[in-house]
């Protein structure tokens, strides 16, 4: 998470200098007044309950489980793009629950007493506890561990595991399975802040804000490629209502559209047009195919660093929460 | 090879996906309906020609030399720009072949008899075979080795080798040497496919036109760089004609001439006009300096993702190998 | 140092390819008839004074140490952006040392007599010489070590220490401090040729010169991007207008602007105008705020490799240098 | 801790064998019926409080803070002699606390009050607990933290911390210091066992035994050496008086005394005796140099594996730990 | 496998030193005119049977696949107790092969036809074909693959693979079983030799004669201790008969006895005798309860680095293998 | 060598502790008063002559280049049997230097002038300077260099070189080769001490006896093995005469004799002897092969770790030269 989050902010420009390569303390040559802590995630939302920090990036199941609904956290942006996973029920695939495939059988099995609970071993006692209770689980006790949790329910000492999962290969050398329902949350790594903090302080608002825009606007970038292609038109307005009527790529706004100059005879002539636009990387080589039916030849593709689009619904959305 | 393979495929915007980190499967979120398997180049060539998979990346030479001309493959594209190297006959620097030169030499040595034939310890006896006789040896002998081929003329188990040759490095530590026409093959990553899966399954040849066209405009992109240049003039058509009279660098269709609009006592005012072109990445410095001659300043450099040109001749190529 | 070195040749598309990995020995395959030596600096230094190479890059303290002030060595370009440090004066934060804070401080100790000088203990005889003579230092010893200059005060075989300083971390962890005036000299990677050579071979001078503008372009291109926005407006003049008067922002000459052509039930019209400018790395939240501002949305950001301007005065600054 | 039990246990002869390189189950080959669990410390002792596993080798620092005083705890061997380390207070050495150094003093400090106690972070939440109420502190605020908690002081989300301290350069570098008192145990390896366990199920306590008396042997082993000496002298009485009333090295019963037999021209002749004695490997070097004195020659020292004495006192402690 | 190897010489007191790190000879200092050549396990098997090597050390299993029942070759010593694995059948553990369980029913299944013949990959071509012949297999096809056999069978490119095993671990993680019948050999390290070679040259026959008669006398050594225990007594002979009857243990011949001098006011008495056996390493702890009970006390236990038993049983047997 | 020397102290049973993981200072549980420097070679030796430390372990070579002759420097021990290599002249294997075999063929090229003299790249200006006057070059000109000194007559910097050689593989690859005469001396590790501090502190010179005397016993120990062999006999006398008279291992002193009882009947007999003497590694299987002739069997073979003799010549040797 933590090579994530120095990622992202590379590619947004804001530089973490780490002030001793042996403490956890560092700088953003780009931000002034800032200091950036290296912490475990669990660390990271205690300290943003408690306001010893005003900003954090976590993942979102960390968030959940160690924020405990804290009314004194808000989220600023909630989907960074990393560290995707999500949090689930397994059960062993053999003996008693050979035949349960739904959280509703499980729950439904007769075995479970107050003598002899279901007993579910996690690192997730707070997330784990709420979503069992909801579901209808009535004598289950919750343990936890520090390792390997997928080995217990082989070794006897617990019945289920609650945890995260990212490809299913763990579960399943482990003999484990998911089950319908068993889901307790989806994670990605999130952008949070201290309430009171955004609330009081204008200049921690200022940072969270300028961030906010450097995240999306390059969050936004690294799905878009600009486009240019060369075509040959009797003026720019056809060449553009080629465009806009012919495909489905018309652009933010619209084709950009340039003159060409050919050499005609030592003297320059307009015979083509460059129209530049943008173009969502998945419909890439569809755009390219539709662009080359108007009469585009010379499809130049190129990387984008940001789009800062006009103003973020996220930070509108934020400023609600403020209020809220 | 696995390596540079996914770097192109990355590099094309083709996710591939390891199902587990574990096992040999990927998949491609761009592409449906693929399957990707991981393979040493050996196997991926014998599975191309029995149809268990229908298209695959390898080294040219392994192709040749497990491919065994066979009818069932066809390439897609040849030279994927990675992996080069040449596969030659090396022999010692020494002792008999001190003075020996050429194959043609080394065909000629009266030593070589029925009892007593040339040795050639090699890993690739299939194309080793048919050189080899081609070129008018009699008495030949090939024989294989699973390591260290080099170190077997030394040992005095072989005469000469014949092996794949990068820099040299390794021949001449050996005290071996390459001989004039004593190169077989050159080599470098091609992209097969089965051909009767190309013609039978419209959807595979369709992938691989997509993939191709991929692969095309990302090389060729790799080649050239967008260079924008901001010069002083009259008008975009002299500015134009500029370019296209006094440097050899006009763009693909001709320079994209656009205003530049400078201050002027508070109005905009139209003195220097924006030429873009694109410069074969070998050109760059000559290109800048007839820019500079021609009145260019503040020349900008960006680089490119893709050129997709109008339709590829190895697609042409391709459909009529099929028909062939 | 070299990996600094071959990653800004890469990224200037000079290619330099080992001819082998066990030598030391490499060429440039842009630049012909160079070739390329990896040697420890303080050979590449030794070197360039002898004319063994005519070229080298090396941290401008091994320049100073081992060049002595050599009138056979030039600059060429003096802050290639990698390798920055200083060299200093470290002295215990204990003992008789613990009120000492300034170089002047030190020299009037009265300790310091003619049989038991103060000794310095580092790898910059040469420089640490000069600077101690000049800043007034009677009884000196300096003596040389290869290793772990910083443990000798606390082992009690030296009283201080003249050595490179990065973050300070290992003067700390020591109990050592720098004073005030101590600092010799700041260093990062320059780029120097042996005077003669420049002088007297003129392929010599015209490579430093092509390697001189490939850096600076490139140096000058990492600290700008190419900014678009798409700008509402009534006519390009009015639209560049704008810019020129209500940003800080106009771009090299002045923005460039392209029309837009937007979908007006099916014919094609100009309301919108693409503007085109550079934006220094540092300020470009400050631009795309003011961009916005005066109107624009779907603010564009792009990397560019390299910036060529006009002619870079650190070449006529050469010139003058070698007339000298 | 997992690597130095596994060498105990190597060094032991007892073959820990993992069933998957990638599970946490082993088994021993020497001991039959007996399953080794690779579990974190913190899972270990809280499967041993549960009878999930009926032993277990853990720092005794774990054991403390986990086992909780648990009375199904019982200590089979107290000194692994691995893993030494100890719990102490680390309080800043600057601002308030510059002239604080015992914990007597830290306790008397009139800052802290029940608004604002003394914050102290660690991982040992219990047994810090019981430590500072013992020694008089009244205001006192616990926290945990999962990582660099001697960062927490400099960071001011604590003022004291609470940890393991091996060399003290952790501490030092964070400009952190012990204080007298300050010092909560000393930890080491332990071996640990369910007493339940070890009361109820006779082949659990024999395989406890054993274990017992092969890490005992091995580490009585470890500190001896098996020395021989030839001495020339008269008889063998006279020989092994002269070692037992002129050394202070007897062996364990006394000196073992060989005839050797030298060449008196073709016939054999005893003239020298070879005595054999166990010698403490810190005393070896004044152990030769009296047996030389005594006039011994040629003085050969040999390792040992095991050395069994008559009964281990741990294990008559042990029975009488489980009656009470 | 060479590194078992030359673990095994090393402690056999032969060292092996390669003559250039890069290269693949080595000698032996202790065996004159020895050289040793590295080699992958295919290629010493293919150079024993041309006799370009003389002796070689592989694992059984490549031994039987590239050897080819070859007369040239005979086994020296066939247990180096390194490389210990097995040659088996895997086949899936769903779809068709689910209620398949032994060689039989594989064999038995009706599917197998001409046309659809089993379907097994493996890189034990020669061996597999020999293997399934004898068993009755009468629609076989063997294919070779160079990589990852385990997952053909769910690519869907083979039935069943014919592969090494060795926890099992890769076929459960690939959904594959062993069955019943299915283990083809067990393999584990072995020396073997070129007979001619043997036969023909007296060298060659003593170099394998002193490396059987090392190995052996170190393998025996692995698997023993030496044991002295110290045990009151009135003479040597009623000691040595209370070992001899009342233990399991009487060493090779029998006990060796010594006295053992103790201090009796400054006189030296003997009361004790040490008497001295080898002790198989798994029964250790079982002799030392046996000692103890017999009164002995101070029992040391010290390890072996070979013992020679008078004549190895595996030399009269090679002399007998030449001579057939 | 740092490692070496950390092995051969760990071997002697000095447990040289570092304080500090990042520092490089340490002490020595055994010998009080001692602490330890980690140093480069060439600091060592130079502390060593100013007497900033008393004693050190360096390389023979850099005792000699660095110590210049002072007779400041002792050496305490001469061979500690690592790091062995010799110090000798390398040249080009082409060109002029072809036909050049012998340090005297090079003295007398006629090309060597004052103003063309050989030039010899080396690391050792003290060592070689005067080896080459020594030895008649009247014309050279020695420089240094930092890294890569085999690379200087391949690029044109230097003729020859001065260099360390270990395996000579070095030299081969970079076409250089050693002359007859051109060794200046081999070397190996040395423990050596600063004369003054031998002679004026008598706890030096006891911990340098100390350290000796482990040093020797430990190296002597290596190169022998303890050998005991049960041998059938009349009585102890006539075993110990066939061994004297029948075999060269007599041991030290001669065989220690000790009888072995056997069962004859319940009660014990004494028909075999247990011999022991050491023997020396390389001889050990041809004393295996007289002892059996001797009628030995069961020979058990056991590593030492130190052999004392008596008094080690070389501590007589030191005596001596401190008093010249």
């Amino acid at each position: 998470m933590a090579e994530d989050t120095l990622g992202l902010m590379k590619d947004c420009q804001l530089s973490v200098r780490k002030l001793n390569p042996r403490q956890y303390i560092a700088d953003i040559s780009e931000l002034k007044n800032v200091e950036v802590w290296f912490q475990r995630a669990s660390d990271v939302v205690r300290k943003l309950k408690t306001g010893d920090v005003d900003m954090g990036i976590v993942g979102y199941d960390m968030l959940r489980e160690y924020g405990e609904d804290s009314e004194d956290l808000v989220i600023v942006h909630d989907a960074l793009g990393f560290g995707e996973c999500h949090l689930a029920i397994g059960i062993p695939t053999y003996g008693i629950f050979e035949n349960i495939n739904s959280l509703n059988e499980l729950a439904a099995m007769p075995l479970w007493t107050e003598d002899r609970p279901l007993r579910v071993v996690t690192g997730y006692t707070y997330l784990g506890k709420k979503f069992l209770e909801k579901h209808g689980f009535k004598h289950v006790q919750l343990s936890t561990a520090d390792g390997a949790l997928e080995a217990a329910p082989a070794m006897g000492t617990a019945d289920a595991i609650l945890d995260l999962v990212s490809s299913g290969t763990t579960l399943r050398e482990n003999n484990l399975k998911e089950i319908s329902g068993g889901a307790v949350l989806s994670s990605q790594g999130v952008f949070v802040a201290n309430k009171k903090a955004l609330l009081e302080r204008k200049e921690v608002l200022d940072v969270a804000h300028e961030m906010l825009e450097r995240f999306e606007a390059h969050l936004t970038a690294l799905g878009q490629f600009t486009v240019v292609a060369n075509m040959r038109g009797a003026s720019a307005e056809e060449v553009a209502e080629r465009i806009l009527n012919n495909t489905s790529y018309p652009g933010l706004q619209g084709p950009t559209v340039s003159p060409v100059y050919t050499n005609e005879g030592g003297t320059a002539n307009v015979d083509y047009y460059a129209i530049t636009i943008c173009v969502p990387k998945p419909q890439l080589y569809h755009a390219v195919q539709q662009l080359r039916k108007a009469g585009g030849s010379g499809v130049l593709v190129s990387p984008l660093t940001y789009i800062f689009d006009e103003e973020t619904p996220r930070y509108r959305q934020l400023l609600e929460n403020l209020k809220a």
